[in-house]
């Protein structure tokens, strides 16, 4: 089944017209209401992801989420990511263990070597080892899962386990473990070959490239002896769903503009125009996904059968949208776009 | 106000007489079960503190914690005791600084150098250096607090922080951090300084020892510049509260006796009689508090009168005592004897 589901940061971000910033108090109050209701409308994920910054009130992912595992009753709940390179692998299997036994098993962690830098500082780490220490972390995490009640591993970045309790243990048999990468065959392989999940954020011009990465690393996995539901393929985009075309654009032109804009400065580029900005509305391979029920849907069934990947999720919350205008968006992914996609004979094809 | 509190390990230990051991899932959907009665009958703490061992199934304490703060609405959640030694304050803040976001100001942070010592092999730390490093955190997580949005702190135990965010900050003006101690003048002075509170399991015989400290501590404290809100003191002992004398001996003692064989089996001394529990258990000045609220209120009116504390929290899971006997255990905390403390004249007087 085709899932869908959400991601967010805790964007705090000032309003690109009243110039007024969310205090982290209300984000997070903002943040957990979505989760709840994204849960119980049945999508099937909510994800955060990590920044150590005013702009955004999400740093201690796994702290969000179990006040999140708490609330909700069926929805999968994990991160968007996790900067593994400046984290410990012992403490996040804790963490993410603790809340797959609070929520009977829906606890899901997504991890990448980052994209801000603010941790690297932070946490004592130097940008140029990030390969290295990456590589080692995920051996370690996918190892701790793999062991029996205790774990022995001798890693590179950190203190060597010898014989030592990792506690609690995940839920069920395993924890949901994925992988952030481009499109990097090698981080694909690796992921085939330790049995976890994949999340990317291609760009859409490389959509061809990554479906043969997604093909291949579905084989390998599988020769690997991994069963198909550890071998699952995510595709991230950004998204404002609104009640119909021309709201969807008038509304969120004015944040889109803010966000780019921000962007382009610092390589000293203009702020996108109107034009421009619809263009990319309205180009079936964007991953700036913006329109009513119907255009979403249309996208998300074009870049599925290109892809053949077995989860779409959306940053719904970036540079200030309000909390109305997100609610308004789960509703539509719930009851419109979600049940669309579902019962799209393509897309059951595509991903058998 | 004379507070009482709970905390708890999640002890998953066998029971003394099935053998059974109760599932990671099942001991943390107790937990927090309970925390949700405590918060509800209102009580004014409860905690959690951190092992790493399949007798306990609390390791991750702010993960365990930021799942209670969504479901309560007045209780304080804190710590009883996380190993600071063996973790990182630039994550610790964060953490609790978001549980203190999401619970509009109830977290607190009670910090330690660990009793159990399997922290220690796990991330990598010499016990033997436990001093210096803890010198070190506690005065660097005091620092971060203390600081404006952007913290600089020249670190021993872990790289130092120049000019960084640590995000997000404590909902109030700071969050409530405790500094766990026995009867050492040189940490209850550096509390007084850096306005910490104190969490204390100084063992009875010394009462009067402590009585002194917590008294030199208030003090200093204030001269320090430290409102009193700030100058709290809180001990801890172990409680099995039941429905009469009788019950409470009855049902407890192969808990009891299991609990300290254990304990004197390493010492190659034999296991405690009834008699000698039935002994602990008469002794007003006994940190082990067994019987019914009107025996548990005469014991720790007689503390609070020798010591001066703030706050008085019972661990009432230990060694498989069920559920069924917990919950009990917190109405008659909540209904019978917090409010007989309460309205002690003497206890107000001596708090004064």
């Amino acid at each position: 089944m085709f899932e869908i589901g959400i991601f967010s940061f805790g964007d705090t971000y000032p309003h690109p017209v009243t110039g007024i910033r969310q205090s982290v108090h209300d984000s997070l109050r903002d943040l957990l209401e979505r989760i709840e209701l994204a849960d119980k409308l049945g999508l099937d994920f909510y994800g955060v992801g990590e920044h150590h910054r005013p702009d955004f009130s999400v740093s201690a992912c796994s702290t969000i989420l179990a006040a999140a595992a708490s609330r909700t009753k069926q929805i999968r709940l994990g991160t968007a990511t996790i900067v593994l390179t400046t984290d410990d692998p012992v403490r996040l299997y804790e963490q993410f263990a603790t809340i797959d036994q609070i929520s009977a098993g829906r606890a899901e962690i997504g991890l990448g070597s980052g994209v801000f830098l603010e941790s690297y500082d932070l946490f004592g780490f130097d940008y140029e080892d990030r390969k290295w220490i990456y590589d080692d972390k995920i051996e370690l995490i996918a190892a701790i899962d793999a062991a029996g009640e205790k774990v022995s591993f001798k890693s590179k970045s950190r203190p060597e386990l010898n014989d030592l309790y990792v506690w609690p243990r995940a839920y069920g048999d395993h924890l949901s473990i994925w992988q952030t990468t481009g499109l990097n065959a090698e981080s694909f392989e690796r992921a085939a070959r330790l049995g976890l999940s994949v999340q990317t954020g291609a760009p859409t011009s490389e959509f061809g490239r990554l479906a043969d990465l997604v093909s291949a690393y579905r084989q390998s996995g599988i020769n690997h002896g991994w069963s198909k539901d550890r071998l699952k393929v995510t595709l991230s985009a950004h998204a404002y769903i609104g009640e119909n075309h021309r709201q969807a654009l008038e509304t969120f032109f004015p944040h889109y503009q803010a966000y780019v804009s921000n962007m382009r400065l610092h390589r000293g580029k203009p702020a996108p125009t109107r034009d421009q900005f619809e263009e990319i509305a309205s180009d079936l391979d964007s991953n700036i996904i913006v329109g009513d029920a119907e255009q979403v849907v249309a996208k998300l069934k074009h870049q599925r059968a290109r892809v053949g990947h077995d989860r779409h999720i959306f940053q719904i919350d970036w540079r200030a949208v309000p909390q109305a205008d997100q609610v308004r968006a789960i509703h539509i992914l719930a009851n419109d776009i979600a049940p669309a996609l579902r019962s799209d004979s393509s897309i059951a094809n595509a991903a058998a």
